[in-house]
């Protein structure tokens, strides 16, 4: 089975021009079949105030109502996407930028209203992603780069977690690929004291998960991201890493960040 | 040899969403392999102003600054292209937006400074567009829709020009595929009588042409037109149209607007 790289990057290095001209390089040199998926960041929320659109907010919750779905539509599946991809061809490396409207890629349904209507936010769900069409692409040697924007199939475009597009690419395409899910945040990886990076735990066993918890290694916003990734483990994607996107390099020899397994 | 359409709309067409929405439905159900390129309309033009961007311009001619290319990117290659795409989708047309930085499939050259700088534009030559690519794509049962929107390689984005983006794609499509080259625009083609629909020349050949220019039918903007038709005609592109939009259907029984022809 062919291998696959699942990388995702968010604003804390989208933000940073050096950081993200450092990054693509890393990326556009890493060896074999890979794929990108990007978040926001700030630029966004930057345009939003410029344009007077006052960001709506429901229990603490963002709200993407229908001007916002336009800026981040511009941002992310244009400014954004189409800055990455240029970047990456610069380094040889032969991005396509797509939105899962794309190739009808990553196809999302709109959140049910409940408690809360978070407007045009997209779910996704266990056939969301057409992983044979996502294959031949690779396949023509193309490398996607993903914004979260997805559709509905019905004209409707919708604002996804980028985090979640990452995983459900991930997993659709375990069926074909051994595959790594990689995730870029601000810190080395899963760390035992917070403000110690040499106490990088370079493994984790899904069987430890429970024992990180209780112990409270694992805490806070760490025990959401990493049940996801065991999840996406479990649903057939070989491991997760989780790291610092300067460290990208590192990936190669396995030694990226924390490298959880099942 | 397998026929292609590359069909170019502007921004009669987008600026006003039941004509888009009413082409984009005929589109989708026009037979065989097909790309589509759009232009902008006006939606830059405002969000520029919004955004209290001042249009540059130098004797007249309009100036894509740093600003400027980056509203034009968030609108065209964000806003504009993936809502196409999205529509497409629901007319069960596999549509995949692009720009000629993804897959580098239409690399430009910065236009060179001479008495005037435009800015970031790119000029297109011989090589520019990467058809086995794009034919890779299209044998993936995939409809190409680019914004004119290219890059040079060297992870600079530039404003292109839609109608030259349409023939360099259509003419270095032909070395593979039967190519017509489609371009939408107001009229219902070329017509003797600008005010009258009835006068429309359902074909033009290009010994024609010259009469026709001296005979004052052809005039003002319709000469660099028909020049730049016959142009593609003359490097391997079949046939060249020239027609209203909402006429698209008739494209099926070669009876859309004036057919140019060699």
């Amino acid at each position: 089975m062919k291998t696959l790289y699942v990388i995702k990057i968010g604003g804390n290095v989208i933000d940073n021009s050096a950081n993200l001209h450092a990054f693509l390089e890393v990326f556009s040199a890493l060896e074999g079949s890979k794929i990108l998926v990007h978040g926001g960041g700030k630029m966004a929320t930057q345009l939003s105030k410029t344009l007077g659109i006052e960001p709506k907010m429901v229990d603490g919750r963002r709200i993407t109502d229908i001007e916002t779905l336009r800026v981040v539509t511009m941002v992310y599946a244009g400014l954004i996407n189409k800055n990455i991809v240029a970047q990456l061809q610069l380094h040889h490396c032969n991005a396509i930028g797509l939105t899962g409207a794309d190739g009808n890629l990553v196809r999302a349904q709109k959140r049910p209203v409940k408690e809360i209507d978070y407007g045009y936010v997209g779910d996704l769900h266990e056939t969301s992603v057409a992983s044979k069409k996502l294959g031949a692409l690779l396949e023509e040697q193309l490398v996607p780069v993903f914004s979260a924007i997805t559709h509905d199939g019905n004209g409707q475009l919708l604002n996804t977690n980028a985090d979640t597009v990452a995983s459900a690419i991930a997993v659709a395409m375990s069926a074909d690929y051994e595959t790594s899910l990689v995730y870029c945040f601000e810190k080395k990886g899963v760390l035992a004291d917070v403000n110690d990076d040499a106490s990088l735990l370079a493994e984790i066993r899904s069987g430890d998960f429970e024992a990180l918890k209780s112990e409270g290694i694992v805490a806070d916003g760490m025990i959401p991201k990493l049940h996801n990734a065991f999840e996406a483990i479990k649903n057939g994607v070989k491991d997760v890493y989780i790291g610092k996107a300067g460290d990208l390099a590192e990936l190669a020899t396995q030694s990226f960040g924390t490298r959880l397994l099942s």
